[in-house]
């Protein structure tokens, strides 16, 4: 299943005999051992010797070494060096802060800083809701994590979750010019990150919760609701749902089935379960059952916490009981939220006639969506190496955008409907089939028509 | 004292009959109104009307009020806006966030941001002290303030505290090509502020305290040294400590004067006063009379905190007491850190001969510095339209830069006194005078000179 990826994409120096076929030699090694080249760059040349620098991309780190061992073995050749391209593009951190303002004289700084800077001090001071219109307060998102569900790779702390926020930080400046700043915090006790995040929003105009386990993330969410002012938004739930909505609105078009009519199957009862499984019964599904761990999520189980408890309650209603393979026989719709290779084409066969899959376990989903896609009508993945990435970036930039500059704190779920459809509807009806149920992340239109969304949302 | 500032600058957009004389009129009335007119520009022209903007520097807000009236005043003027340039530099905030890497296409998505850096959160969760190399915290540093003692303007909150910060961040950006992020607190507890602090820092390379009030600042900034193994510079203290000494070694080679030899009046035990007289005592003075609000501290004194108790065991070895005009007389050195007009020309003639007097009260000083020069050898303010301004931007953005090359944290008085030595050989001899002991903070030398002297310090 797995191909190639820029994300492994690695340069080799090597130094080679100056042949006529030596060229041939090296992308010929590289293809027989499964790597897909990219640039071959002869960096010096002598009479007898050359130095190449090939970059090619692999599959994961393993094969980087394969790779690497492949180039050696060709007859005459000597790799020098082999540098890893993403760890290069990350040395020194992707963010960079900078002024806005000119600070070249003595006027300038005798405005931006003291003694001029006092002026607006005090009107803020004065008229607190000021600092909306003269700081950064306007425009920029706090990106705040534990590092306690750093993507697929659990917990492991907010120093090796800061690439991952800053990235998204990244994203948010690219997609949708909202300024936002990583905030990894150095504890996973609830009351203290409840705390800190209210101690730190003056600077902020909204907050983008990030990457914190479940049950903890509802909690902190639904405090950090009632304490401030400003938005308070958890991606992995709310970015999903809003993303996932979108897609199966789209799909639902291409097969014609109506979202009240379809039966449901998520697998995934953590962040991304619990606010896909609310936002699709928001918008009208009926038939939803979830499934964790342990099966199937029913009324009839004991011990359930506040928010498998609220599963329970509103999905379910036939109380079907049994793992995931015994809920999705017949069912239109599986979404897929949890962990890889839970399931099979054989299983995928069970379903609906045209049924859907979206299979968003990240790096490997699901069920090989090429085994998925020989059973169901359309297949999603939330990989870019297969059609119909079903990626947040679609959703929390613009999102934000049209928080921010509505002035909106409260995040309703008219306002998440609302975004989803703009997603949505940002593929034309001429261009939608199975294979393009959701536009391209790089699509320019798609934050701007989240924002509008969510500006008229936020305003009726 | 007060003259027009660029601080409150002005722009009015006047309507005026198209006559040959109207811009004299209008600069006339300026003039005369005590405004220093910066630039008069035609923006509409019709047969028999103008339209002129106005741009002129206030002395303060309500002689900007009266600048508007005077312009008003002249015959067949109508001024239909006044702008506030200052504010209108503020509006929306002074900092950006932009990303280093590209985003342009999905292979720069794959190695930025998922699932490359999946790989890159790896390897710092591996080894921790990857994320310097790997992060934004290599070159990155805290702006935290609670908003208890900004400026002269006092406990005025985290909110109205952000434009300061901002400002702040931006000269460390434009001096020193050191990120730099406000972080302004809704708190004024200590123990919160230090949690807070801690829970953060793994964002950042470095923590420059600002604007929190004495004694708290002191206790925060000994228990986050003892918290962090990043460096914990607090601004108010060893920024300002950092550039008096060394605008003092400069006025003591122009007066002839050994600072072993020389009585020091200090007139502030606050935060910078504290700062300020460790650092002069680690250069090797030997006489100093700290004077805060109730008068000289001496050793004799009950109730002193812990700080104050400090400075009455290691000054003041003749046990003076009374006012700042009882120990002034006979001192060669008097240094404000305290506030506005506590002393007059004649109390500065009691100084002995060749005395230096920094006032450096904000905006207005502890002594009218005209008054001031008529018995001093030399003066200097903290103020941008005197000679020798001591100004911390000199120190800080160069002293964080070298700290983070280093990638040091401890900041010893060995490293504060080499980075004031720095500053004060950036004045050549030959520059050396009354007016001109310390560098125009827009010398593009200063910076570097203090980071690498704080390298240097820093590995020795």
């Amino acid at each position: 299943m797995a191909t190639p990826s820029p994300g492994y994409s690695i340069t080799a120096r090597v130094e080679a005999p100056a042949s006529p076929h030596i060229t041939t030699a090296l992308t010929t090694a590289i293809g027989a051992a499964g790597g897909a080249l990219t640039a071959l760059d002869v960096a010096e040349s002598r009479a007898d010797r050359i130095v190449v620098d090939v970059t090619c991309d692999a599959v994961d780190a393993g094969h980087a070494a394969a790779l690497e061992k492949a180039l050696g073995a060709v007859e005459g050749v000597v790799v020098r060096k082999v540098s890893d391209r993403t760890f290069l593009l990350h040395l020194g951190g992707k963010l960079q802060v900078v002024p806005k303002v000119p600070l070249k004289h003595r006027d300038d700084l005798s405005r931006a800083y003291t003694p001029g800077v006092a002026r607006v001090c005090q009107a803020i001071a004065e008229n607190p809701a000021d600092a909306r219109r003269l700081t950064i307060k306007r425009n920029t998102v706090a990106v705040v994590t534990d590092g306690s569900a750093v993507l697929g790779l659990g917990n492991i702390g907010p120093a090796a979750a800061l690439p991952v926020m800053e990235g998204k930080a990244a994203l948010f400046q690219q997609f949708a010019g909202v300024d936002a700043w990583p905030v990894c915090l150095d504890t996973q006790d609830t009351d203290a990150i409840v705390e800190i995040v209210r101690a730190i929003a003056p600077v902020y105009g909204g907050v983008n919760l990030e990457d914190i386990a479940a049950p903890r993330c509802f909690e902190i969410e639904r405090r950090l609701r009632e304490l401030l002012d400003i938005p308070v938004f958890h991606d992995d739930q709310h970015g999903t749902a809003i993303v996932v909505l979108a897609a199966l609105t789209n799909a639902l078009r291409v097969v014609g089935k109506r979202i009240e009519d379809v039966r449901i199957v998520v697998s995934g009862v953590g962040a991304a379960g619990h606010a896909v499984i609310r936002l699709l019964a928001a918008q009208g599904a009926r038939e939803i059952v979830a499934c964790g761990r342990s099966g199937a999520v029913h009324s009839g189980q004991d011990g359930l916490d506040e928010y498998r408890g609220w599963i329970a309650a509103h999905t379910n209603l036939q109380g079907e009981t049994g793992g995931l393979t015994d809920v999705l026989p017949g069912a239109d719709v599986f979404i897929g939220v949890s962990g890889p290779g839970l399931l099979t084409g054989d299983d995928i066969a069970t379903m609906a006639g045209d049924a859907i899959v979206f299979a968003l376990a990240n790096p490997d989903p699901e069920v090989d969506p090429a085994a998925a896609g020989e059973h169901a009508a359309v297949v999603a993945t939330g990989r870019s190496d297969y059609p119909n990435q079903i990626n947040n970036v679609l959703a929390f930039p613009g999102f934000f955008r049209g928080m921010l500059d509505a002035g909106a704190h409260e995040i309703t779920e008219a306002v998440m409907l609302a975004a989803a459809d703009a997603i949505a509807t940002t593929v034309a009806p001429g261009e939608l089939n199975a294979t393009y149920i959701v536009p391209s992340v790089f699509d320019p239109a798609v934050a701007p028509a989240v924002a509008a969304a969510v500006r008229q949302a936020v305003t009726h």
